[in-house]
């Protein structure tokens, strides 16, 4: 049962989906986040098959996530860096983490985000900086933006 | 090729997951919170095939995403209403959208969230409520918290 490709839709959740890849793919990004970089590193903490990872990690330099250095030229081997755009999906990690930790942790937080100088755990909200509002209350929306086609107006216009 | 499940995992994000099912399910979320209720209503927002939707739909009743209500009883009809936990999912979503739309909307923003009273759109940030500060700044990290088992403290304790 193959998902059905997003890749031409034209919203940014499916685009960010699409781009991303897999299941995988975000936990790869997470433990990348924590500082993994190499090939065995992420097999051995994932538990993923070399092959699954393999093209998972090629997605996600594709898609501009990580890019891929040589560390070592004999052997040759390689290792796989966040780009900046890789540092910036944490927010989608961050929300991931504070909403798990919300609703599926009855048996205690394992793994949470922290304030480094502090030591203590964040509480994190996504808000409109516009307001410091938080952006999950009443009054925000998805709505269609300036370059929307008819289509997402007639699905998310008022 | 199926992916391992990560049901046993501690990890807040791969529970999150694996409760929401799929790449559909997050899709079907976001019309959710755009106010669709009933499955053809999913079945042609989505372009999904009905056997799919019926699927995904189960798995978010099943992990309190949705709830499932007899709105008509002559056809039986049901229809499918978020629940608190499917309404907390927005912040997902939301950091979804922003990510989205600064990293793949080279062609223009095509869906966004907005401020219903202003009509702005809003700009998405996870912040530490403790601080009002981003979370995304290098001083905010991954870390075990205090249910964390010895595998947990092992790859993500400092």
């Amino acid at each position: 049962m193959k998902r059905k490709s997003f890749e031409d839709m034209e919203c940014p959740i499916a685009r960010t989906l699409e781009r991303v890849g897999e299941w995988w793919s975000i936990l790869i990004l997470r433990d990348a986040v924590r500082g993994s970089t190499r090939f065995d590193e992420f097999e051995r903490n994932l538990g993923i098959s070399p092959n699954i990872l393999s093209r998972r990690l090629a997605t996600l330099v594709e898609n501009g996530f990580l890019e891929k250095r040589l560390y070592s030229v004999t052997p040759p081997r390689m290792e796989y860096l966040l780009t900046e755009r890789g540092k910036a999906f944490r927010s989608v990690l961050f929300a991931l983490t504070a909403f798990g930790n919300d609703h599926f942790a009855d048996d205690g937080v394992a793994l949470q985000v922290v304030n480094k100088r502090t030591g203590r755990p964040a509480k994190l909200v996504v808000v409109d900086a516009r307001t410091g509002k938080p952006a999950t209350g009443p009054n925000f929306e998805l709505a269609p933006g300036p370059a929307a086609s008819n289509a997402i107006r007639g699905k998310f216009g008022a």
